[in-house]
């Protein structure tokens, strides 16, 4: 019997999900649920049910693992322990600074429900930090380097449209190519925060707006791009929705160490993504980790867990022996 | 109190863990076991003792987790059921045709022993086995690349040391870029042999031997090189020891896979290793494996394991609490 999947929250995270599941033969969506009116949703996928979040307790019979779909903000710190009472829960929690008091918030329903709840999933947190942690485990005393992009910032566009006299904007991160090569040297550089990205600009702005205006405020803005060499073009809504729709991302985290009784040997790590869309990639993670969620709790494991808390075989849809024969 | 660590097998591999185990405050090297005679032996470890194989059993009780860091071939498929009657074993077992009845056997042997036996730990198998799962899980339906080098094969150096007339020889295994750059493009191309990988020999002829002939029984080498664009290269053995001394290695997974309704994304994860020293580099997994050994027996786990039924955070000497804080 295929695992059944439920989607809370149908934006572009949730529509990754849906398409990760079709890739999926062993798994099936149950149903999409939404805070807007189900009727108003229209779904890919034939037969699954569109039903109101407050209809999810009722499908607890029908759903092996529901996945959060929800912003880091403000839907998962509530959504994801709400649901663990009812379901073994997915989510991709990507606040850093937050993640202790997440767990324990979901640890604790998911222990009192008796479900599996797996927080932080996707490429970083998720695949990045995995990686960060082998590289780690493998060369004490190293150094870690994580670059992002080239990729869309979802926040730092958002911070941008927020600017008085903008009407649309992307931003790109940008890795600097010799930053990344001064690390693989292995040289182990100390790199400040402009050294190591720039910022790319695409804004459209308002008739009549002051573009100078709109360009000081985006290099100056604090936190955001005044710690970064930040470019900024101005190109209309027409040039914007033709050339900059995508959502890609991706991103490389590196680490150098030494080996060697004298530390005589010098190594690099790397581990790199390419992504043409970023939320995609992202629901593909979290589809293959809510098969280790199932698992788990067929198992009668309760609680949170992390992606570093889970063996890698849980994600595959083949068994020990196969994998150890075609894979290992 | 330390992990105490001992090594069966004092070759490149051997001092590599003796190294690895220097670099992890945790782990205490408490003895090797040699073949040869003890006293032939000197280690670099202080106060670690050097004994025979044949007392290995008698130090069940003074080691928490055995190395061991022979052959695939000959030494391992025997070695590692037996210690694993003692001891929590790990071992590097590279004969991929080979891993499912090594598996069947280490099982058999550690569950008999009430232990814990991790087999085919390194980098391949090993992290690149590890990468290519969780691609895979993550992509489905998309398609796998190993590349492996620039580095120094063994096999392919034996090969031709083996061969009349050669004194010592050096061989390189090197990743065509132009394969590299078309698999990261996202095409899915299907590559032969010849195209993914050249081979470049660096050869010592004893003296007064057919050079030419040398040349060509390399080059026609079935298995070894004649499926490959093989390039010889006669020096002294001066040169050999100043230019080829080292043993790097290193290589590329790569997995390229689509997503979207319509398969409309395309993706590309890569991981790759440039390593200075091979056998201190898979020392130096094996050493954290040897962690996760240690607590998976602890725990009162016993059985064979790879690395696909492992959580990444056994690997680590920092508890979950720090981990989620820090690594995540």
């Amino acid at each position: 019997m295929a695992i059944r999947v439920g989607i809370l929250g149908y934006g572009n995270l949730g529509r990754g999900v849906e398409c990760a599941v079709k890739h999926n033969p062993d798994m099936e969506l149950a149903a999409v649920f939404t805070r807007r009116d189900p009727r108003s949703l229209t779904i890919l996928t034939e037969g699954a049910k569109v039903l109101s979040v407050d209809d999810a307790p009722s499908m607890k019979d029908d759903i092996d693992v529901m996945i959060l779909c929800g912003g880091s903000a403000t839907d998962l710190p509530g959504q994801t322990p709400d649901m663990a009472r009812y379901f073994n829960v997915i989510d991709s929690f990507d606040t850093h600074a937050n993640i202790p008091q997440h767990y324990d918030a979901v640890d604790k329903a998911a222990k009192e429900g008796g479900h599996v709840g797996i927080i932080s999933v996707g490429w970083d947190p998720g695949m990045f930090s995995l990686n960060r942690l082998y590289a780690n485990a493998i060369l004490p005393g190293g150094k870690d380097y994580t670059f992002w992009g080239k990729g869309v910032s979802q926040g730092h566009s958002d911070a941008i449209r927020r600017i008085e006299g903008v009407k649309d904007a992307r931003q790109y991160t940008i890795p600097v190519e010799d930053a990344l090569q001064a690390v693989r040297s292995g040289a182990g550089p100390d790199l400040t925060t402009r050294q190591k990205h720039t910022r790319e600009c695409f804004v459209v702005a308002e008739e009549g707006a002051d573009k100078k205006a709109i360009e000081e405020a985006i290099v100056t803005m604090p936190n955001y791009f005044s710690d970064y060499d930040t470019t900024v073009h101005f190109i209309s809504e027409e040039e914007l929705m033709r050339d900059h729709a995508g959502i890609p991302h991706g991103g490389f985290v590196i680490r150098t160490g030494r080996t060697g009784w004298e530390d005589e040997h010098s190594h690099v790590v790397e581990y790199s993504l390419k992504l043409d869309s970023n939320p995609e990639f992202t629901a593909s993670v979290i589809t293959a980790y809510a098969r280790a969620a199932y698992r788990l709790s067929r198992e009668g494991q309760t609680g949170c867990r992390t992606v570093f808390d889970i063996a890698p075989a849980y994600l595959s849809a083949q068994d020990g022996a196969e994998l150890r024969k075609h894979l290992l």
